[in-house]
């Protein structure tokens, strides 16, 4: 299923985009939200299922309506750091050897085709697609990155929006420069993890002003998608509406020759993950 | 105003201590609970002072019930790393030029006497006695440390809990050993801030198994409480409801000589803000 959730920034209803691809169907007679309980809750998943097989669920006037982020009430999210071979090539970095954690605040998210905003005072302002994963299960201390799949409800596309500078040169960790606010556009859908045989076999793209800059496959994740989940529940717990950005592929602006291209105002940017639907953002001033 | 909200984890409600410093008095016949709702909203905070004037607040047989953190829905956790003079100098850091930023997730969070689990496979198991900041009013972009004063609801004692291995010695970012989980016990109070006129005059004390290991005053802190607000707001938007540990005083395990104390199960941690009352942990496996 593709679960999506539109209308205004903070009061989004959950939405089921159809088998056509283009229709948006109204879930707000079958579940509250697109969140972390329903995720968990898998009664509630199969009436949506069941009502759509029916034929029961209205359709939306999709065109006038904002798309939001496709999950609600968002835990944390947590991001990986140099999870793919080319992205640590290209900036210099060697290897992890073991996952580099990071966090994004849940108020950093907006939706797909939301404004991002360039921080005041920001000259390095980057651009990351990413794959995110959507926990539906607890996972507390997981055995095998075989468990770490089977706590993952869903996949969505998402952009972990980066300062280099705050990031990098202000002292301290990477989350300084990966809060800001607007920094993680998330959808346009929640796919669940039915849906996506497997995540290490998607293609990410990513274009600024129409020129494509980022062209990978998770194929390339060092750390894919399984072990990711059982090495992040050694440190902490996951729950259910919990996101983990699983990092970003070559060709972003830090790793090209100066003057690196950083995000203006102005700029456009779009972003795909392979099945997991478009973004695309108007860089305005914060 | 000291809030509080007693009850099972996950269904406290919110209450007041009486200025008599016992009697504990249910307010959720006047609002719904104690969250960045209600610290932005002046008039249910006035409907609460009103309530207590009136001596229409029933009290609460207390004597049974568990004492929650003293926030719900907390949004954010943004802490501050070494941001004591004598706290860097135990551990022969530099002092920092700017503050430095690290989060913990807010389902770190427990109630000021609730267990504190030490991760498996941990052996840095270390405390750290802190002032939460909480935040009330919206906050981006400040320009002085007055606006950022102006931000702040009120005061908690925290305890930032953490994990020194996973923290420095497990790559990347100071998150990973920061949000193990039960890693950050909160309260027993907000305490409203008209009753702590001089954050920066607050004594921190913190002691293991009896004995005193910290003993500080927030007269140390080189980036002060309004200062802090401002500088975090020029990197990511602070809302009613986020909370800002505003780091540790010197006496932590870490700063001591080989073999040095790290916690273990069995241990019992106590630590207490000045005016922001106590907290008493039992260290358990997880």
């Amino acid at each position: 299923m593709k679960l999506l959730r539109v209308g205004d920034a903070g009061s989004e209803r959950p939405a089921l985009l159809d088998d056509d691809g283009v229709t948006v169907r109204d879930l707000s007679g079958v579940v509250g939200d697109v969140d972390g309980a329903l995720l968990a809750d898998p009664a509630a998943l199969e009436r949506i299922r069941e009502a759509a097989a029916a034929g029961t669920l209205p359709a939306l006037d999709a065109g006038g309506l904002r798309v939001g982020p496709p999950l609600g009430r968002i835990g944390k999210i947590v991001c990986i750091g140099l999870n793919y071979h080319d992205h640590a090539a290209e900036i210099g970095a060697p290897l992890p050897e073991e996952p580099i954690l990071f966090f994004k605040a849940p108020d950093t998210v907006v939706g797909p085709h939301d404004t991002v905003l360039v921080p005041r005072g920001s000259e390095k302002t980057d651009w990351e697609v990413e794959l995110a994963v959507v926990i539906g299960r607890t996972a507390r201390y997981l055995g095998s990155a075989e468990e770490g799949l089977a706590c993952v409800a869903g996949y969505a596309t998402s952009h972990d929006v980066s300062e280099r500078a705050f990031q990098i040169e202000r002292g301290g960790t990477w989350d300084k420069g990966k809060n800001c606010e607007t920094f993680n556009p998330l959808g346009p859908w929640l796919v669940t993890a039915d849906e996506v045989p497997d995540p290490q076999a998607l293609g990410l793209r990513l274009w600024v002003n129409g020129e494509l800059k980022q062209d990978g496959t998770t194929a390339q994740q060092i750390f894919g998608v399984g072990e990711v989940v059982r090495y992040v529940s050694q440190f902490m717990t996951l729950y259910p509406g919990d996101v983990i950005n699983t990092g970003t592929p070559a060709g972003v602006a830090m790793g090209q020759p100066e003057p690196k291209p950083y995000l203006r105002v102005g700029d456009v940017v779009e972003l795909e993950v392979e099945g997991l639907g478009r973004q695309r953002q108007v860089l305005k001033g914060a």
